[in-house]
């Protein structure tokens, strides 16, 4: 049994956090928090122990939140840290306590590449990350991207890669909020770099597009091959065969999508899989092209369990992405999704 | 045991189906389809019989759903349908079907009136559903409005009633959608007519707005007393005793309320709950003003439940909120968002 | 002829700019930017003397956007300063620049009240203006509220109001934004204060929704009188005469009003006017109640002039909003809405 | 002089109308409006003589619309007719009336290919519209597509296109509305095969997806050359040239481009050209990626122009393109944009 904490209590945080409460080889510590919100008096009532900062204490409790200690107590009582605090805190707090207290710890793709000794896609270089000290979860696209590239450069020679993103302008739940009336763009986005940190050196180039709505991002590659393109059939064969990818033959809005998980009552309406949408593949002269929804929220969530189980050492890959995906329910949800939208 | 059918299985029909199974007095015949989409592959997943009209059985059969017969076999071997069909097509399945089989159906609030019988609000006037052939369940801002008036005309006398709805402009799968940057009203909107068909001739009015967002309906009430004005704290006494009503302290948006019931994984996010506003109470000379949110989804299916219960005469009212409750889960999830909004 | 400058070039800023440019007892010394951006290129492209911080001339300079001078040269050439600076930052600006120099100085309604020595309506209470050394004009819906409430209270004993506002979410350029699919509430909005603030200590109360959309705040408001309830014609005869005041018969969405702007080929879509909608009307037992649509960049633009004319004794009340209201076309605007929607 | 009308007064054919009132070779006979609405009224306060069908005078007379006559007087007494009745019914136009009358019409993108001759775009084909009895301009998206790709044909020998188009929901008028928190897509969309109508058989591919806001679709192309790929600055020199393209450096969302043209004060804020932008290129081996905006209510207007005169034969191409775009005022529009966002 490993023991270790999550730093961080929100969106990501929250996910994880009840993912390894039913993992067989870890056992949580308990959770941050640094302000007595909604989240921390959800965390109460799901049991968690709740550690705040030394002098918040009395803020917590007056709002009747039950505190189990202080944010470093949790941190030395914890082997690995996961760190999922947002807004790119990540790097400080690894600075001023994972370091000089020798903790290992696990960051989330909101963090710069180099706070880590490596950027963790289980698919892809699940082994890297056994036994280093700073293990960083690349962030949702990047997960999907990675995914679904992957068993692609195992079968094929890709010449280029051109993704296009429409990114979710903000979380249901995040009061910074967005543009509501805009389409914002970023050329030359991050997305690219961010591949190569877990695939090497490929060739692509990304274009983020920031729209008003709230539910997944919906991504599309237009990828040429040096040669031997797949076909259609092919593309559909691979992504069949991949455990974190479903294949969605009729789905046509991201809101179809998030009302099947609804309608199959998955808790929060999480799915963690990245859904390639088989009716938008277009093969054309050497290239193919085609879109994939990506679920924001939940589809890091095996990745960080993954990641602390290779980490620590505690299983080989395929046993770990088999136990992470039973935990979380993903064969099924996959093969719902299906065929719900076969 | 009754046996009854979901005639329509959008929105408000697949959730009325999944509560009745769990009832110990009912027995679910089937539900209708009529177009062979998400829904209907939805329905054969959760096990339910589905029936669809003769002449679509091949087109739903070529695309491997499984049909149990005709939507007349359906009808036939019900003694109550549920008209859950939308669009104001109630009253034309009325007309076609149930009067001339000698039905006894139950109607939604998109319906007239006068389709029915009597209009139904289980904490207003349950009683007066017995024995009815035609009972009409009234919408969901309506609903909300009976289970929040009932309370105070037992208490109070009221003299007059202005009702304020800003209405989320589409449920999240409506294809059909909304004006994307606009707010849309009317005037003298149908609300206030509606509330008195079942809490007969109370003085109210009622403006309707339309604004672009998909969860939950915002509504408020500016209520003047002929005498004796509550409190803010009689409100919160007298609101905190309703089994279908939670108070909530320290809300601020609806995308909270959406995000607890996520977080409490409640299944499709479903409160059932009209949720009083408590931090939005005014008291003024002679009056009281305060908000609620409205889950226009969900809040109608026990509403569905009791409407079978009294019309079929299977138990006492209090009996039957107190048993639809619980197959709800009602009661927890009053209390764990009053917890969470303390 | 006053020399005077505004501080601060957004939304408000470079509408009172232009707006000023026609007026032939103005003269405008320059506007003050503070970043380089689209709003600094478009001053220079109308011609206007753009003056910046003193560390900052490069950096403005580099980007081409010629420089006439430091802030500090323009607020010491103005006799008066419009404060359109926002983010409550028209306080320090008191502080720091205007008292010391012994300016006189105009905020916005986004200041508290007591940076000012009084707050200012046109329509309400222009002459108390007059010579003070700061005058704050009311926020958007205040000087709707303001233009509305004043004609009742002339005419009739108000005995209590409710207000209920349905504001848009940011404006079309707002880059922070607002939550996507959300309503958020605000009880006891500052709006009921700020309104006493101009007109006295009249009993009101507020609450504030937000919701997603750009285009125009919806505000409605519940009125009861002590005696002498005004009929529907009443109404409309009272807002008929107002000349800041549209009176709208037949508009049912916040789009049409826009849309009608544009097609009128209003610049930038500014109507200065409240449209008071008329098919929202509704009078019961000793009360009426209305809504009123709110065009949150452009209402507060007749009034910073004619705060000017006050403050600096130049014209008498009516003379001014007639000037005021020439320069910004404001008759025919109102007439031509009112044509639209007749 | 051309005497011509437009049948549909809506988003399209009010531009239109407006448009050609400056034209010194065309003469408007009058529009038609189907319905009494807020664009009759429109029309009217024009100065438009309004034909409406025999059996709605009444109706028009009853609301205070004046009417010039019935929709086939007007028909009569065209000799072109601009078909701007949207939703498919022109083609019902061209059979019931347009062929039998013999008169010559002008179809918008909406319609089929098929209902006219020829499909038009000024830069591209301007020649092939003389003399033809049926003319369709092609739709926003297309026109855009066809002004940026048919000054690379001319240069660059293109192997493959990939088109990417982020679709606006909806119109800001649009009572149709759109869903309003989701993104929907379509592959294998008929922009690419609507470019084919135009430039001939260019390999082009292209995937819509539709988001929830109201301005300007956002494109994006991956273009594949076959030898001799053009750098960035070939990219800006080619489209600086382009009288219908504005260049944009350093626009970041759709948003600003909108308020650009509100503070230049742009009758209905339109722009009438493509922006190109500059910051999304991304040269890669043998091709490059773009994005564009394009002004979904305006951009025909100036192609609908001059395909009156080319269909009449009245000017050779480039004296037509100058006029128009002098009429619309596209030059100084174009070098305003480029100027704020340099």
């Amino acid at each position: 049994m490993v023991e270790f904490s999550v730093n961080g209590y929100g969106t990501i945080g929250k996910r994880v956090a009840e993912a390894v409460t039913k993992h067989p080889k870890l056992k949580l510590v308990g959770v941050s928090k640094y302000t007595p919100d909604q989240d921390a008096k959800l965390a109460i009532s799901c049991g968690l122990n709740v550690f705040v900062p030394k002098d918040s204490v009395k803020s917590f409790e007056s709002k009747g939140i039950g505190v189990a200690g202080s944010v470093d107590d949790m941190i030395t009582r914890s082997e690995i840290v996961v760190d999922a605090s947002g807004d790119k805190k990540g790097v400080l707090n690894k600075q001023a306590v994972y370091k000089p207290q020798n903790k290992k710890a696990i960051f989330q793709g909101g963090e710069e590449a180099d706070v880590a000794d490596v950027s963790f896609n289980a698919r892809s270089n699940f082994e890297q990350a056994k036994g280093k000290q700073f293990v960083r979860v690349v962030s949702c696209n990047t997960t999907a991207y990675c995914r679904l590239l992957k068993p692609l450069i195992e079968n094929y020679k890709i010449k280029y890669i051109n993704a296009f993103l429409i990114r979710r302008g903000a979380d249901l739940s995040d009061a910074k909020g967005s543009a509501l009336n805009a389409v914002e763009w970023k050329a030359h986005s991050h997305h690219a770099h961010d591949v190569q940190t877990v695939l090497g050196n490929i060739p692509i180039s990304s274009v983020a597009f920031k729209v008003p709505h709230t539910h997944s991002h919906i991504n599309s590659m237009s990828i040429i091959f040096e040669n031997g393109t797949p076909s259609k059939d092919d593309l559909i064969d691979i992504y069949s065969k991949e455990s974190r990818v479903a294949v969605l033959n009729n789905a046509s809005t991201s809101a179809q999508i998030v009302e099947a998980a609804r309608d199959l009552e998955l808790p929060r309406n999480d799915t963690y899989v990245a859904a390639m949408l088989a009716n938008t593949v277009e093969i054309n002269d050497g290239g193919v092209f085609f879109s994939f929804s990506v679920p924001q929220e939940s589809i890091v969530v095996p990745e960080n369990v993954d990641a602390i189980i290779s980490q620590a050492g505690l299983m080989p890959k395929e046993e770990s992405i088999k136990l992470s995906n039973e935990i979380l329910n993903i064969p099924k949800i996959k093969s719902s999704l299906e065929k719900i939208f076969a």
